[in-house]
């Protein structure tokens, strides 16, 4: 079997690299073949290559999983770690204010990624972890962001398929459109059960100088007054933007 | 100018990207092509590659930084973000108990590579950040790792460059050996004035099911008495390489 054309060497490399998940974050030879679609002698020349720039590193189990250089690599990434140690202070302030678990999302595509978590021991175990990524449409970082996102990606992400989390998750493109138009009146998005049977978070836009880029998020179990936790995540998600060089943004309706 | 010879596609991604650094996480074309010894008509070619497989994003600015997605990959390293994670808790413990910057360091080649840092408001600002990559003879966790590391390893540092930071490095091979024999006596290390000339660490070895892995350390200015904080740095080391799966090991010469 012969390579496919028309692909860069890169992008091959990069399509071995993402057979791995956080799901699934050791794999085999044949498994890495399985996942990307590739023959097996190119998966082999490849993680070798992958292996020698460090990228990849093989266990002694033989077994194949991301490499520290990557790691390291990957940590100069500026809406990445950078972003999570500016966000970190006032993630801590959520939490000490309310002992739940406090997350910074950043816009990718139609997905947020959250880079920054902090639980302390305090909050309730959720399943949401830095590097995970989901759609925009259920978690309240997610709807953060579309709301404040420009016309196209709203208009994308509501022509697309929207997955249904639970029975709450929104998936009726006209009840979405409601439901971002509130969003931004408000300044904040809540999603009560609509990702988790049993959780709930609220979640307020960060701005940078460029425009929209990520949400902070106060996610926790489902309780009686969600609204209660806007004005903490609105204030950090202020700090933030305005620590991040964002110009100022007038307070949403409700509040004037 | 052609592409050299005997180097793989792969391995000139990982140029192009291992350009970018702490230091200098935003470059031009120019610059990469520079750093790297590539012609810019390769750099051009790779960098379009990069960018279309989201390791690189390319600004407002028009230069180029590294992209969310090889954060995102990186993230899934199990040396890095996993085994910060893991020893997050730990490093909490040691905030909470000294009030000063905890660190945990990996052993990667000759360096210690810092994968997680707590320092909450109460800790006096450092360098050493996430991501931050230091030789093994002059940090605490360097010379924790350093003392406990394979024979070969050991040797092949004390046979290469000591690069002297302070006047206090210990830069003399017959010096190290003495500290490193010390280290293992104790079962801690200390490094006072060998990095800053006004800095201080103590750390401990880290351990998994394997082998060396990683070392806790405390860093703060410079004190009276670094010992002091040489229990609660050994005890949150002997914690997390429990978690790891360690078999359980003596404690060192002198506490018994």
């Amino acid at each position: 079997v012969a390579d496919r054309p028309g692909e860069s060497v890169t992008s091959r490399a990069f399509a071995v690299l993402s057979a791995f998940t956080p799901e699934r974050p050791v794999l085999g030879l044949v498994e890495i073949a399985g996942r990307t679609g590739l023959p097996r002698s190119t998966v082999h020349r490849l993680l070798g290559e992958l292996v020698a720039a460090g990228a990849i590193e093989r266990g002694q189990d033989r077994r194949y999983r991301i490499g520290l250089r990557l790691w390291e690599l990957g940590a100069l990434a500026p809406r990445g770690q950078g972003l999570g140690e500016a966000a970190a202070p006032f993630l801590e302030d959520i939490h000490a204010a309310t002992g739940q678990n406090a997350l910074l999302g950043v816009l990718d595509g139609t997905d947020t990624v959250y880079v920054e978590r902090l639980s302390g021991r305090r909050a309730v175990p959720i399943r949401i972890t830095v590097g995970s990524r989901l759609p925009l449409h259920a978690t309240g970082a997610g709807l953060a962001l579309l709301a404040f996102s420009p016309f196209p990606l709203r208009q994308q992400v509501l022509a697309g398929e929207l997955d249904r989390f639970t029975p709450r998750t929104v998936v009726d493109p006209a009840e979405l459109r409601r439901v971002l138009a509130d969003v931004r009146k408000r300044g904040y998005a809540v999603s009560d059960r609509q990702v988790e049977r049993l959780g709930m978070s609220v979640a307020a836009p960060v701005f940078d100088r460029n425009g929209l880029l990520a949400a902070v998020s106060v996610v926790m179990p489902t309780g009686p007054d969600p609204d209660r936790f806007a004005p903490v995540v609105v204030a950090a998600s202020r700090g933030l933007s305005r620590v991040l060089g964002a110009p100022p943004r007038n307070p949403p309706s409700k509040f004037r």
